[in-house]
C-alpha cells in the first residue's frame, strides 16, 4: 500500500486528523475487508460449517462495514467529522464482534486466528482515529 | 424490487423484525444509494460546482453507507441485532445530513430535491426499523 | 425505485443511452444484487449447504458485480461506453452462471427459485442495454 | 497487508493459480481503489474541476471495479475461472482508462501523477494473472 501516504500527502486540503494514524487506519480497513472476505470463504468448506454459520455472516458485514470506512476515510474534502465518527464507530463495533467470534474458533482453523488479529488491528486502529484531535 | 418479498419469505429462519419495515428499508437504502449516486456524478457537471463540493462528498459517502446497510438487512441468519441497530443508526445519520445539504441546492438543481426526498425516505425508513421490536 | 427515472432526467447531460432500457437494467442490478446477498445467506443455513458450496459463492461474487454495474450505470457524467459495455458484459456473464447454479436448486429450495429469477431479469436487461444504441 | 499471504495459505483449498501473483493482485487491486478514491475527490477542489471531470468519473469507477475483483480473487472455493478471467480483462480496462486519463493531469497534479501509477501496477497485476496458469 505505498500509495495511502502518497495520496494523503498531495491532495490540496489537509487532512483533517493526524496523518499517521489516518493511514494506519486506511491500511487496517482494507486489509481486514479482504481477510474477512477470505475467511467466509475458507469457513464455507470447512467441516464444521454448520458451527461457522454466524463467523461467515459477521465476516461478509464485516468486510463490507471496513470497506466503506476507507472509502469515507480516503476523503479529505469537507470531512463531516461527526459522521466520520459514527463511521469509525461502527466499524469498531464489527471488527470487535468478528474478532471474538474468530478468536474462538482460531485453535481448529488458522484462517479465523489469522481474521481474528486483522479484526483486532482494525478495531485498535479505528478506535485510536476515534480519539485522535480532529481539526 | 419485485424480489425482496420473496426472498424474506422463503430463507429457512424468520426475519428477527416485522417483514414490512424490513422490506420497505431494503428498498429504501438501495433506492437512496442510487439517487445519491446519480446527484453526485450531475453535481459535477453544475456551473457552481465549488459551490457542491460538500454535497458531492456526502453524495459518495452516503451511497456507500446504504450500500452496506442493504446488505447487512438482506442476511437473515443468526442477526447480530445490536450491530444492525449500530448501522441503521450510522445510516440515518449519513442520509440525513445528505438531506440537508441537498435541501439547500433543490431550488436551483431538481436532481438534489429528488435526492433529497431519496434520503428522507430512507432516513426515516431507517428510523423505523431501530425503532421496531427486534426478536 | 421511484427515483431512478427522475433522477435520470435532472441530470445536466442527456442519457447516453436509450433511458428506459438504462432505467430497467439499474432496477434489476440493485434487485439482483439484493437477491444474491439473501439466497448466499439462506443457503447457509440449509441442511444441504455442503452441495451449495459453489451457488453461495457465486451468489456473492454476482451481488457485488451488480452493485458495481448499476454504480457505473448511474453516471451520465463522460461515459466511457466501451467500458461500459465491457462491464455490462462481465455482469451478464455472472448473472448468467449463477442463474444456471440457482435453477439446479430451484426444485428444492424457493430462495434458489427467487434468486435464479432475478439473475435472469439482470442478464436480460444488461443483454439488452449492450445491443441498444449508444451515443 | 501483512495477512493477504496469511489468508491464502490457511484456505481448506488451494488457490487455483500461483499464490504469489495472485497475492501481489490483491494488494494492487486495494490500493489502486483507494488511490482511485482518493484521487476523485482531490480532483473535485482543484480550479480546474471542469477539466478533471472525466478523471473523477473515470476514477470512481475503476475503484468501485477495484474492489469487486479484489473481492472475487479473495475467494478460493470453487473458483469459476473464466468468470474470473472475464471481471480481471474488465478490471485491466478500467484501470488503463483512468491511468490514461490521469497521467494527462499527472504534470499539473501530482495526485494524479501517483493513482496513475497504481492504476498501472494494477493493470498490469491483473493482466499478469490473467496470463498465469488456472487450474
Amino acid at each position: 500500500m505505498d500509495y495511502i501516504a502518497g495520496m494523503l500527502k498531495s491532495h490540496p486540503h489537509p487532512v483533517a486528523v493526524e496523518a499517521a494514524s489516518l493511514e494506519t487506519c486506511l491500511e487496517a480497513c482494507l486489509a481486514c475487508e479482504q481477510a474477512c472476505t477470505a475467511c467466509a470463504d475458507a469457513c464455507l468448506v470447512e467441516e464444521d460449517v454448520h458451527r461457522l454459520v454466524r463467523c461467515i455472516r459477521l465476516n461478509l458485514d464485516c468486510a463490507a462495514v471496513c470497506s466503506v470506512t476507507a472509502r469515507v476515510l480516503s476523503r479529505q474534502t469537507a470531512p463531516p467529522s461527526d459522521l466520520i465518527q459514527q463511521q469509525l464507530a461502527t466499524c469498531t463495533a464489527f471488527c470487535k464482534a468478528c474478532a471474538v467470534e474468530c478468536e474462538g474458533h482460531a485453535h481448529r482453523h488458522e484462517h479465523c486466528r489469522v481474521c481474528a488479529e486483522a479484526c483486532r488491528a482494525c478495531e485498535s486502529a479505528c478506535r485510536a482515529l476515534i480519539t485522535a484531535t480532529w481539526n
